[in-house]
């Protein structure tokens, strides 16, 4: 009866400071709390945008505090340092609510690589901020010296943009397999998986790129044979002229009809768009795949067939 | 033939910046990986003192630069992010190794908490300075707004001491044993794991503490059901009448033999004699387990008995 599920979490939805995350994750576990006891096989995934963030804003701040001594640190390691923030705290929110409802499972969080492609075109194109302002001094040293790129925002000073490439394979998909066959509930991908290169030989090498969190749980998904994968958002369902009067929410669609609405522009790029298509992929996948996209306190719901948006062939 | 083996990796062995732990995490991948090669299941625990300084200090002038946004980050969030930002390296370092070898195994770094008493005497005289220096203005703002404790290191200026308390139970130990028993190779216990206490119902809550890698090592060898616990350090063999000129090398050691010695004050406290304690722990806690005491590269060597110092029933 149960269904082996992954679970694509906002980082947004995971607050911009420890004690908002300490909050955010208690009612992310009560969500994934109700999945799992209804007989399902989880695995969370999760964004980290505002985290890395801040953990990049420490490390450059440490850097300009003795330069000599500290290197600015790479991406990848500051996604890696996010994991291990994030998880911590979303793993034991999780163990307490089960132990809450009487259920003893494991709950681990996997340090995951994902693997990008080097000629992804994303890495022509880099367009994801990352970090804090920068002066233009600054900016300017980085781009000479680590070949950074960077972009002025208008009035508020420069910042670094990396690229977002698309997750080709998931590094650690045999420990995630192995801990949910050992039925544990697993954190794992967290802001998309560290990004890496596979270069000659075995060699891994950390990308500076971030992977888009959506994406990084569909390749996951797809993976671990999921059944369903949800992906979490603000709104309970995916709408067709968002904002609009002839406003209408979407109970179900099939991957052609995601895709026709994909050609209208009907879904914002960088918001809607990318867990539409990231779901239309899932779907696509293999028949008998669902992909759900609705609100964090709505899954449990949505699973059930009651609400939600569901991509199916 | 193969034993179930954990070993203890000294933090100082990894490195004080991010360059030098690339570096260091290729060395000790060769040593872990002979042991792996001779058919050994392994389970890697590693300190963190410079890494977590590191971070500590970066959250340190993260708070520092917007002290409305960030509040000092607690010790056992800086151990998470620790894990991560050494797993990453160890674990690319260990799986690159092995397929050079064409041992295609899992590698995985499982975030892990370890669980102290409260009731710990060493809450009551906290030892162990972490953190950056800071001025005595900086020193009694924390101590009056959070309570922490201050020594002042003479002409150095003020920094933070904790508390290292025993180490009581491994909290991820399934998760560990799930994945050594899947032919993995685990990374675990980084930093002596972060330091959690158990409270009303369910709840594990951070503590400000650092727990010693040696007898967390230790903990977790035990609940594993180890064979070995090897625990690395500067030296080949432990020593008594150290740097005298008497000094002699041991190789083997009953717990009775070493216990003497550590009476006679033989050991340096903070350094050798943690080791020998943890060593006599783990050998008295069921007749075949054996510790070993030697270096990194000597480590096969050891396991073979041809070197180090082996204390056993």
């Amino acid at each position: 009866m149960g269904k082996r599920i992954v679970v694509a979490l906002g980082g947004n939805a995971l607050g911009n400071n420890l004690p908002e995350q300490m909050a955010a994750v208690k009612q992310t576990a009560r969500a994934i709390a109700d999945l799992i006891e209804g007989g399902n096989e989880v695995v969370v995934a999760h964004g980290n945008g505002p985290q890395v963030g801040m953990i990049q804003k420490a490390m450059a701040e440490l850097t300009r505090s003795d330069p000599e001594k500290y290197i600015p640190c790479p991406l990848s390691v500051c996604v890696a340092m996010s994991q291990g923030y994030i998880g911590y705290d979303l793993q034991n929110a999780l163990r307490e609510e089960l132990l809450d409802r009487g259920i003893d499972k494991g709950v681990a969080t996997v340090l995951t690589q994902v693997e990008v492609d080097p000629k992804d075109p994303a890495f022509a194109h880099p367009t994801k901020p990352i970090g804090a302002f920068m002066t233009k001094e600054e900016a300017d040293a980085l781009v000479r010296e680590r070949d950074y790129q960077v972009i002025e925002d208008a009035g508020r000073g420069y910042r670094r943009v990396v690229a977002s490439p698309r997750p080709v394979s998931v590094i650690e998909l045999d420990t995630i397999r192995a801990l949910v066959e050992s039925d544990h509930v697993v954190v794992a991908c967290g802001g998309g998986g560290i990004p890496v290169f596979k270069t000659e030989g075995h060699h891994l090498k950390g990308a500076a790129a971030v992977i888009d969190k959506d994406f990084a749980s569909e390749v996951l998904a797809e993976e671990l044979n999921a059944d369903v994968l949800i992906i979490l958002t603000a709104v309970e369902k995916v709408a067709v002229n968002f904002g609009k009067p002839d406003q209408k929410w979407l109970d179900g669609l099939t991957p052609e009809e995601a895709r026709k609405y994909m050609d209208e522009g009907q879904f914002a790029p960088g918001s809607m768009l990318p867990k539409v298509q990231a779901a239309v992929k899932f779907a696509e996948s293999r028949p008998g795949r669902q992909a759900l996209i609705t609100l964090l306190e709505r899954a449990k719901a949505g699973i059930a067939g009651e609400t939600g948006t569901t991509i199916a062939l």
